[in-house]
């Protein structure tokens, strides 16, 4: 395959920052939230006014059907509560003051409120709906009872019904604005001293979770709110994936390596579809031709959107590439790029590239096999493109590379041409390294070594994301809890009568780390009324 | 005298939450620029639509003429720079993006670049013209040789030429609102980060320095940008003076204590004075004859006017009662206060106690003797109080009262007519709790123990904003340095041949401990290339 600036490669969810919030297009089963259509932009050069957006810094949305389902199949109750929050904590512009009501969910059950409050774990949101994630972080509901522990889930600004100007679609800077993780920061820290003073809980130790844009949150929230959060579990979350901290590449290669380790066959085969999709894809009948064998409930306008499909398929599968059946992106087996690459591997030497990659996807859109046709080229909607699209093409700018070694068609990334995207598109520049400036991530060992605390960075070193994040200790407090075998996010999930022995020894080391923190806390809260 | 509620109390600069950044109407010299003309916004009941301010959370203003003036006579040189600032860190509204200058002053003259760069010493700008902060804080100067250290001093936005919309006045919050802390915090993380690049010296050291609210932002800044300075000091920064965390009434019984120590009759004569003065300027020929004492240039409108610039002479120079002559507020001798006091006691005892009050304030405001009359009431132009005067209506509330035992007329505090006066004079509503929330202040000693390091927290305790500081070593490396004799800031200012040993110490220890973080820091530098 030529080099990528004369590509129309795919390059899709990739960019999607944070993909823990993302569904793919085709498989979704109908949202209840018009905002939150499952969407794909994929297609790196294709005209911007065709709907479609780069992928290498698009986009995520979450579907509302996801948000029902629950990790572990057991229902996990929480109550629905809105808080008043201001727009703009750091300026007092006349728009400043404007207040819109921020969902955040709460379960009780546990809260052991004498002699002393239980701790608050706090689940600080991310890119979708707060159910979604609540009910895909069962950890916090299954550690709560020995902890005695208040949980509250807090939607993230700009998603699910916690939108400042009603109900959306937004797409001007007017409105979208107002969406940036500061300012989501701030949401938080004036939600959780105010949930505490109603609570009458002043002096209960509070500790943030969150897993992956949702754990740089709960990481950064430490960080800067020390005084409101005591202790921070940061699963997967990648704060070093910005600048040139991690190689740019490394996401990709991690991909391409889960399935090269899985079958140095399966890898090939994925590496040799990309060309002859291109090839076969270049006129109309190739085009019909490529529908039929993908089973596409329209006819695709581009060889692009197969790639795509393709290319989400591989990608979120790495993501989750869970020990255990699990649907958090979609319905999906243990182990679902070993499962993948089998499929691959049991078709005859000489079959089709193209049968055996569309099989192997098909593992992952359809394995409840209920799905008749695919919807491979996405909703019309451009405006589903709020919310982490924006964030993508504001302060999220994490540079992603498709290495010669990948399985994926190479490409590059330019800071100037994703700027001239983004204006076209959102009407707003993105600020390139703003992300470092106000949180750091440069030198993070040094930075960090003698300050802050309390911080575990939890990762699944088959999960690509993990590339991006702190995989070593920086202090006897901020930790790194590294699994050569897990997945995005992985240890915030519900425990299950399946689990691997290791992630039952990660969860409880977690869980020992937590409350070690606590003890101390304790022991510091008594010193002062003694 | 009566309860503080019927009274039209004068509670003057000292709401100017930082009276460092302050400068009374009477003796100032002509400003060079229109918005500093100096002002005091005293008279606690009078009406708003009269130009007054309800003084205890009112205002600031820096003569140019003290920008002009070293602290220690000698000229410390630097150029001046111009950097382009975004408006708006925290959102990417279509205002955000527009950009100012913002001036910062440099000293390269002492700056080691090789063969690894020296450190930056930044001053992180308060609430006046740079050169003003910058000629005050000859400490920098004095140590820069021994650390081969660049200084850097960066003026705050809305302050001195760091106009975001051209020059002055502004009154409203379409303008205003963009001047808040977290801004400002943001724009020196922006500014050094960029200066750092473009010095190529991106592994180089930085220490911030600051005194009062520029204390503030530098404590501030060491814990929301550890990424950016590895230490701080903050000198008479009283950060803890925030919700209920120090008692209200410690700033006025501080200054009430500094005239107590000196002498009791002193004492007693300025806390008999209030009533008297309330008494006399009852009427018009009253005032008239009270006028005539007080050499005012024009008869007095209000007995408040004159008990404000009493008040206002009382309380600075309790602040910056020096062990030597300086020239920070106004030119003054040697610990002042005692001279004040020497002044009183040398008055017959059947003396007025009027006249010896008014005796004891001129050598505040006419310790030179050129002053041939008083502008005993200020300027006219509303607009001067832009800067502090909107700090202290929006984020900067700092509740103060007068206790019974304090040598001024007793007054309270009320958030709820806060709220409202400000809401009439700048159309906006304090976020009265927003300091806490977003920097914390409660608990500190528990919250920082274990989190945060190499901040000096440096105060005087004849300064009576030190009862709002850290006054106690919080860790090994967040360090209380205190002197029972010290006053505002003093620690910052440039040696003299005349300077006790208890601030030769003060500064040995701070240069002791500065040192320990570089050497610390270089090492780590250092593994990072091995």
């Amino acid at each position: 395959m030529a080099a990528s600036s004369t590509l129309p490669v795919v390059v899709p969810a990739l960019l999607l920052l944070l993909a823990s919030a993302f569904a793919p297009a085709t498989a979704a089963s109908p949202s209840k939230r018009p905002t939150h259509q499952p969407l794909l932009f994929p297609v790196g050069l294709a005209p911007l006014h065709q709907k479609q957006w780069s992928g290498r810094y698009a986009t995520a949305a979450v579907t509302a059907s996801a948000a029902a389902a629950t990790d572990n199949g057991t229902a996990n109750p929480f109550t629905a509560h809105y808080f008043l929050q201001e727009l703009d904590h750091f300026t007092f512009t006349p728009n400043s003051s404007h207040v819109f009501s921020q969902k955040y969910l709460l379960n009780d059950t546990f809260w052991r409120r004498k002699p002393t409050a239980g701790p608050l774990f706090v689940y600080t949101g991310n890119e979708g709906e707060i159910e979604w994630f609540t009910t895909n972080t069962g950890f916090m509901f299954d550690i709560a009872p020995e902890f005695g522990a208040l949980l509250v889930f807090i939607e993230h600004r700009f998603y699910g019904e916690s939108m400042p100007f009603g109900d959306g679609p937004y797409s001007s800077p007017d409105t979208l604005g107002y969406l940036t993780s500061t300012q989501a920061l701030a949401d938080f820290a004036v939600l959780i001293t105010s949930l505490k003073q109603n609570l009458s809980a002043v002096d209960a130790p509070v500790v943030v979770f969150g897993g992956s844009y949702g754990g740089m949150l709960a990481a950064w929230f430490r960080l800067k709110y020390p005084h409101v959060a005591m202790g921070a579990v940061a699963s997967s979350a990648p704060i070093l994936q910005f600048d040139d901290i991690t190689p740019w590449s490394s996401f990709y290669d991690a991909v391409s390596q889960d399935f090269k380790s899985e079958s140095p066959n399966c890898f090939s085969v994925i590496k040799a579809v990309w060309d002859v999709l291109d090839d076969r894809g270049f006129n109309h009948t190739g085009l019909l031709e490529l529908s039929k064998t993908f089973r596409a409930c329209k006819t695709v306008q581009s060889a692009d959107s197969l790639s795509n499909w393709l290319w989400n398929a591989f990608t979120y599968t790495a993501m989750v590439d869970y020990p255990t059946p699990a649907n958090f992106m979609m319905n999906l087996p243990a182990y679902p790029v070993k499962e993948m690459c089998k499929i691959i591997d049991s078709f005859p030497a000489g079959a089709d590239v193209v049968d055996k990659a569309f099989a192997a996807a098909s593992l992952y859109y359809n394995y409840t096999g209920d799905q008749k046709c695919f919807q491979v080229e996405g909703d019309d909607d451009p405006h589903d493109l709020d919310g982490w699209g924006w964030q993508a093409c504001t302060e999220m700018v994490m540079p992603m590379t498709v290495s010669n070694e990948s399985m994926f068609p190479p490409d590059s990334f330019n800071y100037e041409n994703m700027s001239e995207d983004c204006l076209l598109y959102y009407g707003v520049r993105p600020r390139m390294h703003w992300i470092t400036t106000e949180y750091g991530g440069h030198k993070i060992d040094k930075v960090l070594k003698k300050f802050g605390s309390n911080i575990i960075f939890s990762n699944g070193m088959r999960d690509p994301w993990s590339r991006g994040g702190v995989l070593k200790n920086i202090s006897s407090s901020i930790i790194a809890l590294v699994t050569e075998k897990g997945a995005h996010h992985l240890d915030l999930r519900s425990a299950t009568k399946d689990d691997p022995d290791w992630v039952v020894e990660q969860r409880r080391q977690e869980v020992e780390i937590i409350r070690g923190w606590i003890d101390q806390y304790n022991k510091d809260i008594e010193q002062m009324w003694q």
